[in-house]
């Protein structure tokens, strides 16, 4: 690979703060040492300070559009001459609507609570120490990200605002548009005063991902986005504390006592309004109660929005239009006009099924029976259980976050959407006038 | 090594229970597969299931006491013979002390509060759906640990009353007593009819803490306890994902506004009241200010409490009993009756100390003036932050937990003492009328 990163004038005097954080010479260690430094100065900021460097972020990367979408024009002209497909081509490029978008990202964030501070909880012994938990930043925060470059902008953002420091690991099909990207929120950093190196691009080979997973002590958190290979090798593979984001293979169990109407709904927005999003549905289990009279019904609709259903026999003996479903067919997130589809004994085998075949992230029953329902909730073992409502509900933005990293699909730290809140770690403040342990 | 687990009678039968969990051609796999089907059953049990679990688990270990110290005078008799410290022989050694103690521990679990089912937060959307985030058990939690066989009793507890299967990996110089304990516990839980395999002891080489490590999908979370060498191997090594406990290599500063009679109280406190544990002093730093009148009193009263002060020329110059301090000196917790002096010139020398030495656990401050200790508090990252009380202080039972599984010293999940409530996950329940997403 070329090494545009020079091209695009990168500052190369020692300590200078260059345009990428990414100099000749210069290690992913010595990068994640300049974060830890940077995140010093982040972690006491006040809110005021960080929503001023949001806007001047924001600011820097409005004037630098033009220089975005030209480094864009060039990633994506690459993409095209090495055959890359139309879908992740439409994923890389950018154009004024979504440059806009990543300006106004940055915006919305000035206008959040910060979570730094925040008094989790507290008492007083009974010998009069005082302890409060108190919410800190994480420190440095490495995110390795796939093709779409307005992450970059978003990550830089959120982990800003949380005050932690970013090393972004984005896709070398992305790279001259996260140089841009970087330069600009860089530059407005550097504009108010505050240390660039607490947003840098990290590039370089599969060496470097690497590098950023052994970086226990100088990385405090990795954070992974993107399918699941990348997720997996990630969380396989790092020493340093990982929050696994999530893929989906979302369930929705259509019970005997359901309003079919409402599950009609529920299926069709949880499978056709977003197809290619780690919330939308990938399989559908029906009661056997009601498979003769619902599965007619909502093959037929699922099929008039365009889905293919990948069905057992006893699902494909209600329509011709079902695919027969393969041995590993409810493994895996189709993130397409998919869907795979079986018919269940009762809410227990429904329970079953979705215990051999989840991935932990959003399970939904439709139901009008309380007993179903709160077994469902209280077996289904998920970030997210939904009963009577769309699983698409399960998003940041949704739940009110205002910003999301990602959704967690693990079950240390943060389980579902993570806002700031998820991208803070905490710390115990003790104090006395003297006590000492008898 | 023999194998006494054979000798000790554990059932055979395919399916049987066994006493220990552990069959002979069952692998480690199947023992996780064992617990994760019994962590089924467990996260859904009332409070009063689980307290009465407790309790037979207690009343079980009672009565196997013989027993129990039989077991453990086999393991100290091998132990001997195998030339093992005294020290250590000491932590291995049970007596019926330390058995009540045991069972004591189980009966205090069952009267804390149940951390499963707390509703963490909640709130209802604009379009009606309700979202809460309620406290659910990991699942199967793995712990591994060093020689003490009174763990094997107080982790199975924590684990069962946080709704968790625990898989517990003991030191081979434990294992007789360690099976004899487990063996109880698993009684307890049959006499109540839960599912023995909550309890498990892991028995083998090396290669079973590799599966251990392995074994993402069947194990929630690995908790090492022991040497800094046990933790650092799990935290490196594992794709499961691990909560590391701490090692504390723990600072006290001393600033010029100190109120030295109080630093003196404190210091002596943290350095000897216990020093083999994790939040004990193993680092004194002294503003330059006051060195010359507060470093004779300090090293004149460390030297009447038995404490070597391992120094720097700064240090040494007001005291002939100090030992010269080597290169790695200020990196390593002593856990014994030492400690490392240094001289610094101001609260912001000290905080670079503790930045470039610290494990990240328990730093202290002592000082009259607010704009210091303000500053020490907001600039050291550890899991707490003392102003003038002893880091003694940093336990779960002094901050009221009731239960410790040990200190967290990492920055994801829990941090510092970690109680009932750290040893759970959260699940989203969303539940709705039929909501879909416009």
């Amino acid at each position: 690979m070329a090494e545009p990163a020079r091209s695009l004038g990168t500052g190369l005097g020692a300590g200078s703060p260059g345009c990428t954080g990414s100099l000749p010479g210069v290690t992913f260690n010595d990068q994640a040492r300049a974060a830890k430094q940077a995140s010093v100065t982040l972690g006491t900021l006040t809110r005021a300070a960080k929503d001023a460097a949001l806007h001047a972020m924001a600011d820097a990367l409005a004037d630098a559009e033009a220089a975005v979408l030209e480094a864009n024009r060039r990633d994506v002209d690459r993409a095209r001459e090495s055959g890359t497909s139309d879908a992740l081509i439409d994923r890389l490029r950018l154009n004024p609507q979504r440059v806009d978008g990543m300006v106004g990202g940055l915006r919305d964030l000035a206008r959040l609570a910060d979570p730094v501070g925040d008094v989790m909880r507290g008492w007083t012994n009974a010998n009069g120490v005082q302890v409060r938990q108190v919410r800190v930043p994480f420190g440095v925060v490495g995110i390795i990200y796939e093709a779409r470059p307005n992450v970059t902008a978003d990550a830089a953002g959120i982990c800003l605002k949380s005050g932690n420091a970013a090393l972004l690991r984005g896709s070398s099909s992305a790279l001259e548009s996260n140089l841009a990207v970087v330069a600009a929120l860089r530059a407005g950093l550097q504009g108010v005063g505050l240390p660039s190196d607490a947003v840098q691009l990290v590039e370089g080979g599969r060496e470097v991902t690497e590098q950023m997973m052994a970086a226990r002590g100088l990385v405090d958190v990795l954070i992974p986005r993107g399918g699941a290979g990348l997720i997996n090798a990630v969380v396989e593979g790092s020493k340093v504390p990982v929050i696994e984001t999530g893929t989906g293979n979302c369930h929705i169990f259509v019970d005997a006592t359901a309003d079919q109407a409402m599950a009609l709904d529920i299926l069709l927005n949880a499978k056709v309004q977003r197809p290619s999003v780690c919330n939308a549905a990938e399989t559908l289990l029906v009661h056997r109660a009601i498979a003769d009279e619902f599965l007619p019904k909502a093959l037929a609709a699922l099929a008039g929005q365009g889905v293919t259903v990948h069905g057992t026999d006893a699902v494909r003996a209600h329509s011709e239009l079902v695919v027969a479903a393969g041995p590993d067919e409810f493994d895996d997130e189709y993130l397409s006009l998919d869907i795979a589809a079986d018919v269940v004994d009762s809410v227990g085998a429904a329970i079953e099924h979705i215990r051999a075949h989840t991935t932990g992230h959003s399970e939904t029953i439709v139901t009008n029976d309380r007993i179903s329902a709160d077994r469902f909730v209280a077996e289904v073992d998920a970030a997210a259980v939904l009963v009577n409502a769309s699983s698409r509900f399960v998003d940041g933005g949704e739940f009110g976050f205002g910003a999301e990293i990602g959704i967690s699909t693990q079950k240390l730290h943060a389980r579902g959407p993570m806002g700031l809140a998820e991208m803070t770690s905490s710390k115990y403040v003790v104090t006395g006038a003297g006590q000492i342990r008898p």
